[in-house]
């Protein structure tokens, strides 16, 4: 076997093997293998495809490249969630102390945000105190303990998928479903849940812009993990506006907990209880979406979740008031309305763009080594479909700098259409693959 | 302008402006666009092809990438001859003596044969003393005494080609038609000549299999060589068994000497002929194919032609008696001949098979290291077509070890039919591209 006959084959439009897949991504991972190779392979895979089985054998090969978590010593079912990106996204926050509260075991591997998109971990870094260094053991024992864990990933989970996504991000080569199927998946089959919820945005803020590329990803990731032998669900959901109404690492953190005292935005309680539904349904403690959502609803409406969120702060290391007393977090200095240009109606978001704005606002990162700004962002009072008026802000922006919030707003002002006519708009659960 | 943007728009079809090419050679070739990238960018090619006015803009940018030789000292309109590479291929050492028999200057820069195709430089330096190692002086004035050198390609004429063939040689690329053309055409454009007559090589032993593949090769290059302002023909020749009965350094030389004495196999006699035609056409001496075919069978019949050879190979050091008495020439210790398996008519030659007969015996490179042995090869007494009996030996093999001979015979008996019916032949000239 050598790689330059697979290239050819795949070029060609043949199917590979999985001794082949193999070959090809532990040559590569391991150096065997030049990155030119990969790179023109990469290519032709764009052109011609990989069919369900080869995904699946792409994934699994991924998913042995390194280290595999051994959850083992957690009891009970363990679930996990995964969004493929998005502007505002705090889900996490809110369903993992929901699903701890109801005795369901989350042990969470998160990232950090890059480019338009915010981080769960970045977002509970802003807590005063809180860490996501965690070991194994402590790991293993807060989720044993309180039910939730959140940690960084360690950089032996699945190397070949980080290897192989920093060339397909160089050689134009991320655009593939199988790619990005095989991509996400590998880390979560490497991460030992049981349960596997896939949040699959669509619309101008995420990677898949339309619903049926956004189906198309989520039926592979469903299969591939189904495959792999997991519970796998997947909620494809709107991603053409920011999810709720904040976007910036501290506001979002207290929207989630907005959410967790039983009140707030409804488009975001929706997803986040959606999400978990099929979490507990994975968990098998309810037979149906509608007894999982009442479940959780309790968990909301008797402050168990708000309470479960306070503890797994406290066991990473963060500070339990501030959850309780929101007014702790550090302030931006400045607080600027933003009015529309005129009077109408919000008919259309460039969502990317929103996200951009958080970015020069301070609040993400442009490089790997970006420092975030915890208080900036933005306030989005009004939606997709909702009435504006040129004296009523529709947005506030949370700046510490006059010329990059003059700048911001300049941006968030070109981001919205505003239309004439009333316009109807997207529901925010758009399917569920199940 | 940057690379990643450019495999972007390559890959979705988009069609790269003069700028953008020319960027990309000259980034990659000196060092800024690292090989992934260029890799993947020419997988994006292999899949969405190249227009005539890119494929244009891509040779001129590699020919400009180097040194670009200047033959402005040369007097009178110099022409230039190139074969995409066949087994048996010796037209350049009868061409060129013609034409410069006729006054019309032959400066030519030639390669060295790798795998299954020989070079003119391997087989002229069977001649004792030959060299092609020429200064550029020499080089100049050898063409304005005698009409006629050759030298070996300096390394700087196009590094663009030699980088990008390099990585097209180990990422499955080759097989594109536009790079194919822009590789062959950017060395030729940075070699100076006038006229350039191009020989597309068909069939089993050819890079172009099919009849169809070279005609829209042929007239890519055609149509690059007019473009850039050169007088350009193109002869499609078939390549579906060796050209002429030999195989092999010295033994080509020999066959070669046997056409300038106006007599030998008739296919070989053709194809020379007709390429050479059209440089006579090309350099404004004749009017008509037909016209300069009586010129040029003229040096043969005189024996003017042979007269040259002998004066070049003189001017390049070698001994000029060896052309009129190829006696001198070294001999295999071992003439072997092969009997067919049984009686009927030569129906197919997988003709890379019988280069790499050749090669076995030790008369071609396996890696650009290996050394020739100039006295082995093939005499193919039988060409497709032709009856065949099982007492009368089709081939004689030229060895020089016993075993190196026992597996040549084997494969040259396995690389051709033999077919109870008789067959009927392709005409060596397949079609001429004006």
């Amino acid at each position: 076997m050598n790689m330059y006959d697979l290239i050819r084959k795949k070029r060609d439009g043949g199917i590979l093997s999985k001794e082949e897949i193999r070959y090809i991504v532990m040559g590569y991972t391991g150096g065997a293998i030049p990155d030119y190779q990969m790179a023109s392979f990469l290519m032709a895979v764009y052109f011609q495809g990989m069919n369900p089985q080869e995904t699946v054998d792409l994934t699994l090969a991924m998913a042995d490249s390194g280290d595999r978590l051994d959850l083992s010593d957690i009891k009970g079912i363990k679930v996990d969630k995964h969004s493929t990106g998005g502007v505002g996204d705090k889900t996490s926050l809110i369903l993992g102390p929901m699903l701890a509260a109801l005795g369901i075991p989350v042990a969470k591997m998160s990232g950090r945000g890059l480019g338009h998109t915010g981080g769960t971990i970045d977002k509970l870094e802003s807590i005063e105190g809180f860490s996501t260094d965690l070991t194994r053991e402590q790991f293993v024992q807060n989720v044993n303990r309180i039910g939730l864990a959140i940690a960084g990933q360690t950089s032996n989970l699945a190397p070949a998928d980080k290897k192989i996504y920093a060339l397909r991000d160089v050689t134009a080569t991320v655009d593939n479903p199988s790619l990005i199927a095989a991509s996400i998946m590998s880390k979560k089959l490497a991460s030992d849940a049981d349960v596997i919820v896939l949040d699959v945005k669509t619309g101008s803020g995420a990677f898949m812009q339309t619903i049926e590329e956004a189906e198309q990803l989520a039926e592979t990731m469903v299969s591939i993990g189904r495959m792999a032998g997991k519970k796998t669900y997947a909620v494809i959901t709107d991603m053409n506006e920011p999810l709720g109404e904040m976007v910036g690492n501290a506001l979002e953190v207290q929207e989630a907990v907005d959410i967790l005292r039983n009140r707030g935005d409804i488009r975001l309680r929706e997803v986040a209880i959606t999400l978990a539904s099929y979490m507990v349904m994975g968990a098998g403690r309810a037979s149906g979406p509608e007894e999982a959502r009442k479940l959780l609803e309790g968990t909301l409406a008797d402050g168990s979740a708000l309470d479960k969120f306070a503890e797994f702060v406290a066991a990473q290391g963060g500070n339990p008031r501030w959850i309780y007393e929101p007014e702790h977090f550090p302030q931006a200095k400045l607080v600027e309305p933003v009015y529309p240009e005129k009077n109408g109606y919000l008919s259309a978001c460039r969502n990317r763009e929103v996200g951009m704005v958080s970015l020069i606002l301070g609040g993400g990162r442009e490089t790997k080594e970006s420092r975030i700004d915890p208080t900036v962002g933005i306030r989005l009072c009004r939606h997709l479909g909702d009435a504006v008026q040129v004296d009523e802000p529709f947005a506030y922006l949370y700046a510490n700098d006059d010329q990059k919030a003059a700048e911001a707003k300049k941006r968030l002002l070109a981001a919205y259409d505003i239309s004439a006519a009333p316009v109807e708009c997207q529901p925010v659960i758009r399917k569920v693959i199940l």
